[in-house]
């Protein structure tokens, strides 16, 4: 999506590559939204190094980021030998998949770009085949993105209130976003609305990269507190609700997604309000068979004890320089505990509908859809 | 209530009197709960002052402050000549009560104060009579919640989870306070149970305040995000709420109060836990005929787009001394903005039972019960 940086607008995706440099290119999404800036990895250790320490984050991105790493790993081996050269592959996917152990995206996506790079005959053709299929990867997933914004919008009408929680924007995607795509698609067509970013304490992803987002698509929003969601759908001042997911079960139709998310699909539920979920197709889990066995994620206390920001600093104030600085609060009493779960599961009665890049469909109608939406057992 | 210092226990009420000083003792509220320590206003002017500038905050707190500045105020004055006095009691009354212009507790305790003092035949009577009548109030005051308490206190069984928003606490009242006093009374009698206490964003009292009193109190509890109630309530985490009323509608029983409270109600009713509202009389309204004539104050901006929390620094960091220093971090991207409603209704079908210091009634039957709960028209 569109950045303007000193008056001067271009189009990035969170991920690309530079093929002279052998250099995966990422947002640095930790200095957002406080400063832009792009950063180049020099070999694949680097580009794992920034998955683990989330540079880049969201699954698509890291899937994205996972298979330009791998490109960029077979594409430094020097040599013939393509013995030697499949060995140093499992190496290089092997420090890949350790940055995020529990992520399955960037497996998958290694996988597919290792099955096409093994139709080459020689070390050379092979190097070759790794980055296509790895530019092909991210490509699908962007026009994927895009596709869940041509199916969902829809249900964008103009002058529509349009609450969103968390961050399913394009920082966390390779472009377009899920949870956005159907708003970025609504501007492009014309169309006029306003929405209302949940701060989505702890981590604050909607008040930093999802205001962020929208801001530098010039998108008319304002953040609010979690809390104030429904005071304002009890004024109706709010017309639709849509969010990303995390994980969503094909058999039952719930959905896992950061914490507060069931809370919105509650007040929506009762203020009849439209509550619509975005997904691309690599989130659907069609194993599981109740939304109980989804793994809830304990997060550190600390980021509900306090949170990070920007602290203004003047010249001498113990800062080398002026401008904002990064920092930890602590806001909570210091001798308080928290618990902090990261993640709640959303039943299907309260979603109104899936917009996926094959279509919208009810939580129930998912697995008479499977094969539509890529269930391939 | 009990506050430890430097291992020392000792009670403290949140607003007291030196009579020898002549001088109002408040809790420095905008130091908790990074530290805590009583500050005594010289004079009147510096009463009305503190109040003004959130020294003592909650209606209760400021109301006993109101009625003790009156009486610091008349016991100031030098003279014999009764006219005189007069006046100079019209003035102290003028400027306290323009310290919080939109507030109605302050000028009802000095008007208790004043008709009291008034039956006195000499100035040096007066005063005296002036002292009483603030000292009763504050006692009084204090009283109302501890009955609150006292009603209360069946509802909270051995082992129970609950789950409170804001502070509705001893801070906010002259002791005990409002949905803390049942739990305080039912610690005294031994029961064991466990407070969840929500943030509340955007001031996060809940996280400052409720957190730093449960804490003194040696009360089980953790802090949550806002998001998190939800997911809690999910997995029977959550036995029951009880949160306080800035207002209270005496003829339709809906509940004013801190953004966020309508949330928890609705998400309570949903998994039919009990959802109670602690309030002394003093903040039912019997004139209002609809929550929707409630005036909802829409706050600053700045409170939604950052937070105030404690940095720690290290010495040599810029501050002149080691140790922890009040910050406002900025959240959200700076360019975005933001709305801010501090407060949300709640309907009566959503309230399980109003806790009075005169019994526990459902919302529908204060009408009925309006002279028991001091309704004099």
């Amino acid at each position: 999506m569109n950045v303007t940086l000193r008056g001067r607008t271009r189009h990035y995706r969170s991920v690309s590559f530079d093929a002279r440099a052998n250099s995966v290119r990422l947002i640095e999404q930790r200095l957002l939204p406080h400063e832009f800036r792009i950063v180049g990895t020099r070999d694949f250790r680097e580009t794992a190094r920034a998955i683990r320490d989330m540079v880049v984050r969201g699954a698509p991105a890291i899937a994205a980021t996972a298979a330009y790493g791998l490109a960029q790993g077979a594409r430094a081996f020097r040599g013939q030998n393509l013995r030697v050269f499949a060995r140093h592959i499992a190496n290089v996917c092997q420090v890949i998949q350790s940055a995020r152990p529990t992520a399955v995206d960037p497996v998958n996506a290694m996988n597919q770009v290792r099955t096409r790079m093994n139709t080459g005959g020689t070390v050379a053709e092979r190097q070759s085949l790794a980055l296509a299929a790895a530019t092909d990867f991210a490509d699908a997933s962007a026009a994927e993105c895009r596709t869940i914004g041509e199916k969902g919008v829809k249900l964008i009408r103009d002058g529509m209130r349009i609450l969103t929680h968390c961050n399913a924007g394009w920082l966390a995607c390779v472009d377009f976003g899920t949870a956005t795509a159907p708003l970025y698609v609504a501007q492009e067509q014309g169309r006029r609305f306003h929405v209302f970013c949940d701060e989505t304490r702890p981590r604050c992803q909607g008040a930093t990269l999802t205001a962020w987002e929208l801001a530098q698509q010039g998108i008319s929003h304002q953040v609010i507190a979690d809390n104030a969601a429904g005071h304002l759908m009890q004024r109706g001042e709010i017309d639709l609700v849509i969010v990303g997911s995390d994980r969503t079960l094909g058999r039952t139709g719930e959905v896992a997604n950061k914490i507060g998310t069931y809370t919105k699909a509650v007040l929506a539920a009762r203020h009849r309000i439209p509550c619509y979920v975005a997904l691309p197709r690599s989130t659907l889990d069609w194993e599981l068979k109740s939304g109980r066995d989804i793994p809830i994620e304990e997060r550190g206390e600390d980021e509900v004890l306090g949170t990070w920001g920007s602290l203004e600093r003047k010249q001498g104030e113990g800062s080398r320089k002026k401008g904002v600085e990064r920092a930890y609060v602590r806001i909570a009493n210091p001798t308080s505990r928290a618990r902090n779960p990261g993640f709640d599961v959303t039943p299907p009665e309260l979603v109104t509908g899936l917009i996926t890049p094959v279509g919208i469909f009810k939580p129930k109608e998912l697995w008479a859809n499977r094969r539509a939406l890529g269930y391939l057992a």
